[in-house]
């Protein structure tokens, strides 16, 4: 099961706060986005949630309303504890919705679970019928490219180091940077087929300046994901404030991040 | 609002597996504790979740059906990352179950939350009309004396040292090992209050006992909890498997396990 | 071999900045103590160093030069990772200096080392000949009562929660609030052996509240012990500034550190 | 001040086990490495310490007897704690050394010591005449990147993701690899400056495979330097035992550590 980027929409994942909302809201989003997609858009849904049996019954949902792929994280309270664990638990998740490719979701920093890749990418594909690939958001490249060596498929998810990860193997991405940048990311792609480094890096170089501004604030939000949404806001999309734990940025600050946007010269790569 | 122990039932709690639970499920647990105590037990009620939302809905279930105190984990992805944040998500929460007291379940091994709980506290008296205390799950005594000296009422989660949160100034306990070992955990508060220490230490040390053989088999089965429920069923209380990421001993390990408890006096504690 | 506190000197340990010397001066530093304590005082001396042979040579002055006992830190670059290479690692050392008593040092948030200590004292005890016991520098109080327990000698290392470790076993104390604030601990340790723990906490509470003003500044300074000896010279021991890469107060920062301590009655405790 | 990878030696460092020795041995071996390398080999000296003193005699040595750039870890027990703090401290030991390039050794996993390298490099070239840039041992390439958009020479030290370090603009390597498998990194840049990823990926590949093994040997020698030195003696270059806290195989491990490198292709990379 083959999945390539930008045809892809990530629904209810950490950028969407797709966690701050309750079952039945996240089961409404991707009614909601199945619909709007029409079959134009690849739709993944993630249902990572504090335990197994929720995360259930949100595959059963998305494959009962017509979602083409299922994504998790590891429940978040008892946390699976080594490869055995976290294998028995995806399976348990991914035949839920047993039609659809499951992708594992590896989030180390914030889920605190960081077992090997590589040996779990073997044990994934012999024990998971419709193991459907890892969205690999960890900066531990060489893991990852066991992981690609193994033939599982990969969608990295650290944007601010895609070229690495592209470089390393990764077959596609994930990322919160592409809703408002994707042309710096399509450019940084074509760069890389060319083998054009050099200039692959110059493009990834932007990233990392966004991303430097956007931590400062989403440091004062109390997340980064404020951060993103105050962005987007910027851009012309606006998203309302966070949810709890997070918070907008009060209206001098909007002023400030604005311009350090500015600055870096952000509003020139949209 | 005062808390004394060993009158107090925390229902949902870590060692219950109420985050295994889906919410229809926790809920269901809470109607049934309450039913069963009619009154004679304190039902303190764990209401932790993925999310702001949901905590909110599970605390005003609680007060509905009358339970006598809520409390809960920060969410456990997006985390509050600072003071403020952290009063102003406990607030939320305890607004939800305004007549109760609600009690903030410190757990930073398990929630990666590890912020000052004197700060925490001095704040949470000032913007919380119905803040009831802290239940303190962690090591950290220089801390827990500063929340003690605030006021505020200090629920200690660190059975294996006791003794020594006692001596710091913890006003009780809840913990895991009360529900089987409970003699030896009244003789400790007994020894204490007369200021024999020594022999209070006696005991502790059994509970450092007990643990280092529980925390083996809980490795092997995935999680702590998973022999602390192995334990409970060799003094008779049958509890079943526990849900997943963890699994039960092997017949085998069944075995070793009741031996090695055997070997240290265990059995004649209860 | 046994040690009584407020009777030892610990020469070039951590608040000494041992560490920040070079071999020379520390034994130079070594023999001035020795000679000025006349058999007066017992003198401890710290040789932990960045690896086993130069903490060899430093063992080896200390016992020539008539030190009472040598202390050491695992080695800080390759470290000890398993109990197998940490007692090993103990016993080399200890065998240079053999006549003297050879006390281990944890302080796992220095130096990252945190294996268990009970585990280590079994076997400490029967494979260093003159294995005098530990300085336990950890929140840990789960494994100290293990090491007592074990028949080891404990020196408590956390002043911040003194109480909680004479509680829970602690034989005694070295630390750094004792070179200013001895009156207070010598009454905390008379009120335990007394069984007022609520009055012993009293005075445990001032350790806490001076540490944390000490904190704010230490942070600063780029380290609590440049705090600490600014501490020092307000009760009219100069210390000089401390070295590299720790800073000495601004004049400015001098006058505001002093004002906290006066507002929360430091002067008083002296 | 430009440095060029496979021409250099770096003398002392971790692979060399340069902190188990004696500051007399260190001298002795740098000393020895000028003499035999003839000039036909830039010698990069390792001079990091457990303070500022010793690593700035050391520096001073290396000037003196000829050695062509000098690198030195954080100070190993007083840690820096902010950018200003490092800053200063490399600044102390690069100026003992003032006719040579100094390189900052970044190796968080083992100092502790993870600042912003990015923002120490724009402070580094401001406020240290003779800075030469900075050894990367770290997995965080977004960091990595913006030191090199800095105008800082980045020499990447994570062999294990020289592919990825390279595409995101490392400049060369210093790394143990090297030492025993040199062809295979030699072909790795060739590929990438052709723009041949898949093909570099190849080669990659070996290198996270060769480390899987050498870290389950490291892992019982207590530490990877220890398996280190055991595959060079299968490459025929006998290097002994390692110092505490590392110890060698034994002969039976010998046997299967031999094996495992057999099964995995290893003696046709040589």
């Amino acid at each position: 099961m083959n999945i390539t980027i930008s045809k892809c929409t990530a629904v209810n994942g950490t950028t969407g706060e797709g966690k701050s909302l309750t079952k039945e809201e996240r089961k409404e989003v991707v009614e909601h986005w199945i619909k709007v997609s029409k079959k134009r858009l690849i739709v993944i849904v993630h249902v990572g949630c504090i335990n197994v049996k929720e995360s259930q019954e949100l595959a059963r949902h998305a494959q009962d309303v017509g979602a083409d792929a299922v994504a998790s994280l590891p429940s978040l309270f008892f946390k699976p504890s080594n490869i055995d664990a976290l294998v028995h638990h995806c399976a348990e998740i991914a035949k839920s919705a047993p039609t659809l490719p499951f992708i594992y979701y590896h989030l180390p920093i914030m889920t605190g679970v960081e077992l090997n890749m590589e040996d779990f990418s073997y044990r994934a594909q012999k024990e998971i019928p419709n193991f459907g690939g890892i969205k690999f958001s960890s900066k531990d490249l060489p893991d990852m490219i066991g992981v690609v060596f193994s033939g599982v498929n990969v969608l990295f998810g650290c944007d601010e180091q895609f070229v690495g990860g592209l470089a390393m193997g990764a077959h596609g991405g994930v990322g919160s940077l592409y809703n408002f940048m994707p042309k710096i990311y399509h450019k940084m792609i074509a760069l890389i087929k060319q083998g054009s480094l050099p200039e692959a890096r110059e493009e990834q170089m932007k990233g990392q300046r966004l991303c430097r501004v956007m931590y400062k604030y989403g440091n004062l939000q109390g997340g980064n994901v404020a951060a993103l949404k105050q962005i987007m806001s910027y851009t012309g999309v606006e998203m309302g404030p966070p949810r709890s734990p997070m918070r907008e940025c009060t209206k001098e600050e909007k002023e400030k991040f604005k311009n350090e946007l500015k600055a870096i010269g952000f509003f020139e790569w949209l």
